[in-house]
């Protein structure tokens, strides 16, 4: 190769680009021994602001510009490492940066989510790679996976523990019996949810994260409005107790699976059996539990977030970026979206359920409740009355159900709510049978 | 690229052979998708035996040649999968065919472990690939995730449930209360363990994946003779009882650390906490944790062995070859032995330690026993005498001890053996302070 050294350039100066460019620097040597010849960071591309940061402080002024035209007029620059987050103007550097004939590498899982299927088309056709590795599970290598390892397999499912503040937030809800708001409190406190932490309880980060790992495995496009989505907010302690006692935990898992031509996709919390490995993850850590035809079932897991366990990725991608460059090859994208297959409306999906309703504590109100069911053709596996208040002449009855469709069930929940002896659907939540690990 | 399509050659004809060649023929189309051009399987170098076996009856007998010299002149193979295990012939085998430009793809554990620097040294001479992904953990990914994905951190251990036969005896043994005999006689009926179980039991197996597995996170070579080595079988029900009690479980770990420039790599049976993640792998599975600066804790699981599961691997690394013969490329070897490491002897390691003893059931027997360690500075941490046989007159005594040197661990063992009171030692086992999951 002719080069004497590959260059980089950063847009963006929060706390994952700070760190990747604190390991460019102090692992300067070792990296500069993996790629073949030194890694050298030529310029950061910040706002205003950024450079009153901490992390801006310990690196000399010349590397900074507030200016695009200064940054991309840059000709040292071999890889553009995007690290802003969002679309725009996320999309724009992009594709400036792939049109001039850059390798790009970022952890922008947004961006991947909606946009990813047209700059990696972008890239085949300048001859350069896009690499995400870091936009799913911080460092754990779950792109990778799908792109070389398992390439062999046809995937028929991904069951995914993809969000650390959520799990943090239901582990702390079934460990100490917490309700939402007081363990979200802890969460915040903790550093783990932001101020604002819409995106993370409502699921929207996940579901960001699963239009990726689905697109990959099932080499198509799957949108993040293609997905199913709902957040945990509604979870109250009473549906942990009533999962412990019948042998589940409570997650909210990024579900996708394959089956002929049809995938399905969606983001909800699930009851999933105890003994199986999903419901060991607590706290912060992500797992993601993938299923291929030759694998087997195949895990992996470490903590999905963080600044440090994020450049791990980064730097990873940058170093096989510049690796491509040394060898001079351009692009060897070995994802390409294939014919585009049906995603299943929720409304098909089948499943089985929990449901806990408040109901008059009456003779005769079972009865009411399973005709409905009954009507529906849902068939119920239990159903339980562990408490009724004497005060309110009001009971709480749990019902577990047969696997039925979405659709019988939603019409089922809509004519329970009409019954006059029942007083509230207070929650149902869908059960998902995966197997002990 | 010019090729029409890229040649595969086979050597062996076993199971995992056996399942190389089906997935290369019932995945011909998408694997062609995933290439850029057919794979096509040339020839398959096998014994006489061979032609026998209900794989064989499934192919075209012009496939096979039980012939070196027709196999090597055979001009259409480009890459040549080895799969018949074993140092020798293997080795030769793997020499002409990188000698002679060919990409080399393999599932022999003990032949990288044994010869792996000297065979990726050849490849990079000659220009080929010589991938291994197989050799470790079935269709896991443990070799890419530190030739690629960790490759920004500093690795610092490595904690690896590595061999699915013993783990799963060791299972049977905490779950059901089974004896070693036992539990390895449900695993051979099960076909979890061999006729001639040695290489399992004895921690054989586990050693040859350690060492490469040691050699590519810390980019050194270590010898699986450097390792030090002692199986499941001298484990009773007693010491998992203890165990239990104590808040442990008792896995057969492949450990591997790094600081500063020493290196320590061991595969014995270990405590460890209850609560850790690495305790609740049961059965067959394979768990390997790995502790990077920048990453943190990142686990990877899956069926370690099994045709189907090894041809996942296998099949992905032809794949990564075909590639790579698609664009021009030759070897991107990406490890390479950097400056030899010390291997810290077995006498230096540091970890607590459980002993179990059967002593003389009368007064002042701990006094005497505590003083032997006293003098070789281990510092108890508990110590409990559950239980007592009047008819005897001995007890057993269970002893917890602080972080202690393995040397002086031994001569207190060897003094402790001397002691009149002091009927036997029945066990001792290290403890491995693993973190939490």
């Amino acid at each position: 190769m002719d080069k004497k050294n590959i260059g980089v350039g950063l847009i963006g100066l929060g706390v994952v680009a700070g760190q990747v460019a604190a390991v460019l620097t102090d692992k300067a040597d070792e990296l500069a021994e993996k790629v073949g010849c030194p890694l050298v960071l030529r310029k950061i591309k910040v706002l205003p602001q950024d450079l009153s940061r901490p992390q801006a402080r310990q690196m000399p002024t010349t590397l900074f510009t507030t200016d695009d035209e200064e940054f991309f007029r840059e000709p040292g620059i071999d890889i553009v490492v995007e690290a802003i987050g969002g679309v725009s103007p996320a999309l724009d550097y992009h594709k400036r940066a792939i049109e001039s004939g850059k390798h790009v590498v970022t952890s922008n899982k947004e961006l991947i989510a909606k946009h990813g299927t047209e700059l990696l088309a972008l890239a085949r056709q300048h001859g350069v790679g896009l690499q995400f590795e870091a936009s799913v599970g911080g460092g754990i290598p779950l792109i990778a996976p799908f792109k070389h390892d398992l390439v062999a397999n046809n995937i028929s499912g991904i069951f995914a523990i993809i969000n650390g503040t959520t799990n943090y937030i239901l582990t702390m809800m079934a460990r100490e019996g917490m309700d939402f708001a007081s363990a979200l409190k802890q969460a915040q406190e903790l550093g783990y949810a932001e101020a604002n932490p819409e995106n993370d309880v409502e699921g929207i980060d996940a579901n960001y994260k699963l239009a990726i790992l689905a697109s990959l495995a099932f080499q198509t496009q799957v949108h993040p409005q293609d997905i199913y989505r709902e957040g945990i907010s509604r979870l109250t302690s009473h549906d942990f107790r009533y999962a412990r006692e019948l042998g589940f935990a409570i997650k909210l898992l990024a579900i996708a699976k394959q089956s002929d031509d049809s995938i399905e996709a969606r983001v909800h919390p699930v009851f999933i059996p105890a003994d199986s490995f999903l419901a060991k993850v607590d706290g912060v850590y992500n797992c993601v539990q993938v299923e291929g035809d030759l694998v087997g079932k195949v895990l992996f897991m470490g903590e999905g977030a963080g600044a440090s366990a994020t450049s791990s990725a980064v730097v990873a991608d940058i170093v096989s970026s510049a690796r491509k460059i040394a060898l001079g090859i351009g692009s060897i994208s070995t994802w390409k979206a294939v014919a585009g297959k049906s995603i299943k409306p929720m409304d098909e999906i089948e499943t089985q359920y929990y449901v806990r309703l408040n109901a008059a504590d009456q003779t005769g109100v079972l009865a009411q409740i399973a005709t409905v069911f009954g009507k529906n053709n849902i068939s119920i596996s239990s159903a339980i009355q562990p408490e009724s208040d004497s005060k309110t002449q009001t009971a709480e009855i749990v019902i577990m159900t047969h696997p039925a469709r979405e659709k019988a069930m939603q019409k089922a929940l809509g004519e329970l709510e009409k019954l006059e002896v029942v007083n509230e659907i207070s929650n149902f939540i869908r059960v998902e049978e995966i197997e002990g690990g």
